[in-house]
């Protein structure tokens, strides 16, 4: 029997063991915002964070609290980051923890804290003690749901997912839910991913498996090239189905490697789906580059050049501005040998322009709610994806209209 | 009596020697998109272009034109880059100077030529030589104006200035125009500068001299992140002023280049103003980095930070957006050490965030035209200034209906 991974309903929930909540603690005017994510028992962990020099206070306290492999509940409040508030806003973010150790009667060294929302201002602790009292109440097997609506911020959609494998024949899942929406950029962004499995998995092997997922996801994705104070991915493995503790030595250990990617990739392509403002879904691929930093430079330059982003939201397969990007980028281009193509048509090749005939088939690619831009630099054997969608107005209104 | 450099009226023809003419030859649907600036007689020319890696036929063709040092005409095009046009291109490009060289009478090896416009589609010849001899027919020493109008592409309005200093106690001008409105950036942009003078300078010193005014000036304007193709500033000195040589000796050089300077600085800070969509001049400076390349990395980050950008827009005080761009632009920042002001007004202080009287203030500095952003970092002594202006809707509605 051929080994696959199957996607299932749910999220965040969706693993035995695990049970969620969301609420309205008042953070923002009507729309839930405080969430909790709760395992059976104390999972093993392991997380990724922003590479932003500015660093949220819950990001600093998980980045301690995760040290020792260890957790067992995420309490996330949105509408406030909870970021550059000094040491008071880090007692904050301990004080959280507290309350939520307490509300479940954990140590609350096994508590994790994240925050999204606005930069700069306290959290209201009242409220927050309130929320915790909320969702510790709330949480069931169901809850994933509810958690997920209630960490969006300018998201319009929740976004969740899971997949299904078995390990040693027994059935394992893995499942997630995560925000975006605005300040999303590769190596992280205003984004948060809270993915759970009830496999046991060895803990150095689980940060290598979020590492590699990571970088394959959450770090190709590309909506505003602004990354945030705040972003996190954790992982949260509690053992729960009952299969053996997975390492790298195991032989289905390809696979749960394949499930944990597949969640993360089905995660970072709703983010970029429900970019704020965007119409369209880009998959931009550099071939043939030089080296693989020069693929990645010039990948990132056009899925960040505003300019080819708002042609994108027009309509136009404006290919100039997709060389003039790689031209900028930093990476090793000579225009007479390059190709571009929307999806399989080519709009230039190697000093040739489309004519009349291929510009009507490229502007009906363009009117695709997704397509792909691949350039050839035909310089060396390098390639890099990166997922990224259009600027429009919509984007302009949200961000000069929300303050985070 | 103290030296000074004086404003006066005009642009490219305000120096002696120099005629210009613009002209409509039908690249363009109705605005005039032909222009020439001529010398009396050959002038020593300094010349930078664009570092892009992918270089438009007349940037390669103009690098190997001003190499021995001497130029008499710019033949000017707009509504197309004659940009990843191929070998045909640059013979295009060689064409248009021997027309421009043959309808002057002078030897084509003195013809400079520049474009700007779409990408990737051939010059229409037919009507580039029509218009070479539309404009030669037309020049005048008030073609300034024309000529300036002729170079716009989505430039709202045309840019030029002059200056009038004394070398020796001899009048000496220095006059230019620009273009601009997108793909702005440091180190350049879909920016064409055309500076003239009548002082005499040693070939060497002009070189340095235009090289020091575009660092402070075209190098530090960013619209849009997005660096062109064909970005070209000439300054031409034909001596007609009847001065003696220049050279960094000459007791009035510092007032030369201060001259320079003073009219690249002008067309720089007129090309922000005149940003595709603009509504708002801001100038990001960033004091007390750990060092230069610090400071220039946080003030670009800053200055192209879309979120900052369309906050901008929307009037809101937002330096949480301001700090972020700071914290992943590669720039050592502490959080806790950092101050943002909006003009005189601070906003956050070392963790200490502006309460409700303050913020008052800060909204009130947000609806001013121009504004400053100042980030201390106290990290170190190094300070970068970059002007830049904010990302509208009108922004979008351009770029994403204008194909270049």
């Amino acid at each position: 029997m051929m080994k696959t991974v199957e996607q299932i309903a749910g999220g965040v929930t969706a693993a035995r063991g695990y049970r969620a909540a969301g609420a309205h603690a008042g953070l923002k005017h009507k729309r839930s915002d405080v969430a909790l994510v709760v395992s059976d028992q104390p999972a093993t962990v392991a997380a990724m964070f922003t590479t932003n020099r500015v660093q949220a206070a819950p990001v600093l306290f998980d980045r301690e609290q995760v040290a020792d492999g260890m957790a067992q509940a995420i309490f996330i409040n949105s509408g406030n980051a909870n970021a550059c508030t000094g040491p008071g806003g880090l007692a904050d973010t301990r004080q959280s923890a507290l309350w939520t150790g307490a509300a479940l009667g954990i140590d609350p060294s096994l508590v994790l804290i994240c925050s999204t929302g606005v930069i700069g201002v306290r959290l209201p602790m009242a409220k927050i003690e309130a929320g915790v009292r909320l969702v510790s109440a709330a949480l069931s097997s169901e809850g994933g749901d509810a958690a997920a609506k209630a960490i969006m911020t300018t998201d319009t959609v929740d976004k969740q997912v899971a997949v299904r494998l078995k390990i040693d024949g027994k059935a394992v899942v893995v499942g997630g839910m995560a925000k975006g929406a605005g300040m999303i950029d590769p190596t992280m962004a205003t984004m948060l991913a809270f993915v759970t499995t009830d496999a046991a998995v060895e803990h150095a092997a689980l940060k290598a498996c979020l590492a590699a997922a990571t970088a394959e996801s959450f770090n190709r994705i590309t909506i505003d090239g602004d990354q945030s104070t705040n972003d996190t991915v954790i992982l949260l493995a509690n053992g729960m189905a009952g299969t053996p503790l997975l390492t790298p030595a195991h032989a289905d250990w390809p696979l749960f490697v394949a499930a944990v990617k597949q969640v993360c990739t089905v995660l970072a392509r709703k983010i970029v789906e429900d970019g704020e403002g965007a119409t369209k879904f880009v998959t931009v691929t550099v071939n043939s580059a030089r080296d693989a930093a020069d693929a990645r430079l010039a990948a990132r330059a056009i899925a960040n050049s505003l300019l080819a982003k708002t042609a994108w939201t027009g309509g136009d397969p404006n290919w100039g501005r997709v060389i003039a990007a790689v031209g900028y980028s930093g990476a090793h281009v000579v225009a007479e040998e390059a190709e571009i193509s929307f999806d399989a048509v080519c709009a230039y090749s190697r000093g040739h322009v489309a004519d009349a005939i291929v510009l009507a088939a490229l502007e009906a690619v363009m009117q695709k709610p997704s397509f792909t831009i691949t350039v050839e630099l035909h310089l060396g054997s390098a390639s890099e994806t990166v997922y990224t969608c259009d600027v429009s107005k919509e984007y302009v209104q949200i961000n000069s209209e929300y303050t985070s």
